[in-house]
């Protein structure tokens, strides 16, 4: 697995700015090794790099005033929400502060009539749709995780439906953010649509944190749908599989959600949740709609199943199927792990145009098996992106380097099928060398924009791009 | 109206470089006085501020020659697709090098199972949609001129279906351009979502040409859906017709267009097209779906309109039926103009959330009818976006003084309701100073991208962000 690297610490920096900012914030600034691990990345593989102090945030002020303090002591801010990114992005090469924002989790303003909401970045996804409950309103957006709101904008995160509803770069109308010298920038606005200068907002969106800490979000609220209906259907490989969703896709079916298992996953999950699913690829879909509307669109994909060889088409809107269903999907992750207890997953992450998917998805496949490893294949293909999930015994080096080059494998195969090293994770610090291969072209107008904004980079150093000159 | 400011030129620069590039390009840089008109700006009451030379560009490789040497010499370049831009984008105020790429006309590449294409930007969205005629695909994004896709892209246009189909910041998948010191540069890819880094294909797209010349794009494509309708209905007045836009949309009816003319804009169209429609208010709607889609969200949209106090709802899936009603829409700019023979129209384009709508409209024709100015008003109003279009006479002094009077009325009236100065026109010459207005703390950040992208100004000076500094 790639080595993270450790950059240079400023130990004086850092004493000095922890020093002054323990007078100003007290006990919401801790040093405790434990909380200081927790807040340094522990989802995934890489290594723990814990940051000096965690400071919990209360006010787009007290975030300003933290980060003036670190701008003029040079020492690194690492934005935290819930600490569920998979690439280490909340990790502290070089130390630094973590600014924990879960206690900036307020629903600020909701605009019923016009389909948006004004929140806190530590709103996590499912709290601001309990809090929309009863508007008939919800926020689409899922990737799993219950994560902040903030940290999903941060990662230009998306999920299952993104299909229908998009990623948080298409459902971010504005931003409050805080540079890195201080500053409080508003970007974006209200209106559904702007020509209105450089689109800061976007920027930010997937920024990772590198060129500002967010700390108030605009978003887009959609109607809940007047009636939801799931579908499944096997197929007999991933080709048919894919090319089902390829037709599907291109008929306009608004389909909301249309996921793939492969042999695997499906086996997984048939252990995990007591199901009797055919073990061959399952694609699982949700239409959102009227009840005229979801029960057509499930026809539709039903004929073109069939066409494409699929057996044993069902579909329905009750409420108790679907959530069955459902739930065994977002359980898949942890039906995985059951595949080899003890072991732990690699996630990988490729997107790809869904006219390569299913070859991407079979080279992906040949490839775990040379490499002796277990990967089974959950994939979000109406965008053409799949998740391979190695499971590894994280001590047994040999099994390390080969899911290394299974994750370069991936990332190559992306970009050779037109695609992209990152469908929804993000770089963090795991991605770097891939991105640059992604996109030699385009690195050097990153690092601008990253030293016109951050010239001491001080914001989230070492993700995305590093050295940043 | 506002003056306009010209800007200092580089004359030796100007001269050695048109020299250099004579030699390389012959006839194909041209400096006739007519040429060099043609290619500023001439659709608005913007002073017409010619370049120096005019260039038809044939390849990427030729345009990052162009400004390569353009650098060299620190002579501005200014981009040029078709010249349909509202606000003196294709202007020179420093003079410099007009790049024309209406010959870059190639659509290079259609991948029908990914719904998405490969074009030149000089291609023109009618000539793309000419060119998939037979593929049973189309390009949605309609700004009403036949604009090139390169234009369209650099000033983030968008139109009457943006409300189902998005704007071009979600339809531009990549990019290919020249960067200011002649270096090309690919962004994004044709993966349907990427979190690989900073999204500069969005950071390009409304950048107006001021960060790079856009030599290539991959835009989205959409299946020709099955069926379409459209509707009308009539209002007793301007807010009972916003009341029944926000319902529709709140009920997430997936309407393709829905636009609003005035009574003003109805009575034009009356006399123009010979149309008898009630002088009231008038929403016109387009539904895109299945056979069985289209008639149920028109049947839903037609319950809408009764309880918000419509009249005449009518609905047709007659093609000829159709087309007829939605060219009496697309004449409005002309039917306008009859309304006051010989007159010149100049067109607003501010953005609010359609809960503010109503008010923003209804204070717009109270202004107009206080400055004593004729001024009707179409609406794309799924997005909360109008135009009016004051008709005055260029040569009254009197007239342009009330017209500029109400431009920055309206302005400041789309920031203080929560919106925006331009919904799709872009800011170009003319909205500088309310982008300052608008994004009071994000203009630093603007204008650090800008003097890390292009430090010279070279790139359609004058544009946006004047000065830079």
């Amino acid at each position: 697995m790639a080595q993270i690297a450790h950059l240079p610490r400023n130990e004086t920096g850092i004493e000095t700015a922890i020093g002054i900012l323990k007078q100003r914030f007290g006990e919401r600034l801790q040093t405790g090794q434990s909380i200081r691990e927790q807040h340094a990345h522990t989802t995934t593989w890489i290594e723990n790099q814990p940051p000096d102090a965690v400071l919990f945030a209360q006010s787009t002020e007290e975030v300003a005033d933290i980060v003036r303090v670190a701008a003029d002591h040079r020492v690194p801010i690492i934005p935290f929400g819930t600490g569920t990114s998979l690439e280490g992005h909340v990790n502290a090469p070089a130390g630094g502060l973590s600014v924990d924002v879960s206690q900036m989790n307020q629903v600020l303003a909701v605009h019923p009539e016009d389909l948006d909401v004004v929140v806190q970045p530590g709103v996590t996804r499912k709290a601001l749709n309990e809090y929309l409950r009863d508007t008939g309103l919800f926020f689409p957006i899922d990737p799993g995780a219950d994560a902040s709101l903030g940290g999903m904008a941060a990662t230009r995160a998306s999920g299952t439906n993104a299909v229908r509803y998009g990623t948080m770069k298409d459902n971010v109308l504005a931003l409050e953010a805080v540079l890195p010298n201080g500053e409080i920038i508003r970007t974006g606005g209200r209106a559904k649509k702007s020509s209105a200068g450089y689109d800061l907002t976007r920027l930010l969106v997937g920024s990772e944190g590198t060129l500002g800490l967010i700390t108030e979000l605009t978003l887009k609220l959609y109607g809940v749908p007047e009636a939801m209906s799931s579908a499944r259907c096997t197929f007999p490989d991933v080709t048919s599989a894919c090319n089902a969703v390829i037709l599907t896709i291109q008929m306009g079916v608004p389909v909301a959600r249309i996921e793939l298992l492969d042999t695997d996953s499906v086996r997984a999950i048939n252990a995990y949740a007591g199901l009797d699913l055919p073990e061959s690829p399952l694609l699982l879909l949700e239409f959102h709609g009227s009840e005229a509307g979801v029960a057509e669109q499930a026809a539709t994909f039903g004929e073109i199943a069939d066409d494409a060889g699929g057996t044993g088409f069902e579909w329905t809107t009750s409420a108790e199927a679907r959530t069955k269903l459902w739930q065994a999907r977002h359980d898949a992750y942890f039906a995985q792990l059951r595949l080899r207890p003890g072991a732990d997953a690699v996630a990988s992450d490729v997107c790809v145009p869904i006219s390569n998917l299913a070859e991407a998805v079979t080279r992906a496949q040949d490839k775990a098996k040379e490499l002796g490893l277990l990967a089974p294949i959950l994939g979000h293909v109406g965008d053409g992106n799949f998740h391979t999930t190695a499971l590894i015994e994280k001590d047994n080096m040999d099994e390390r380097a080969q899911c290394d080059n299974f994750l370069n494998f991936l990332s190559d195969l992306a970009i050779e099928l037109d695609g992209t090293i990152s469908g929804e994770h993000g770089v963090g610090q795991g991605k770097m060398v891939s991105l640059e291969k992604e996109h030699p072209s385009a690195m050097a107008t990153m690092k601008a924009i990253k030293r016109a904004i951050d010239p001491d980079n001080i914001m989230n150093p070492g993700k995305i791009l590093s050295p940043i000159e």
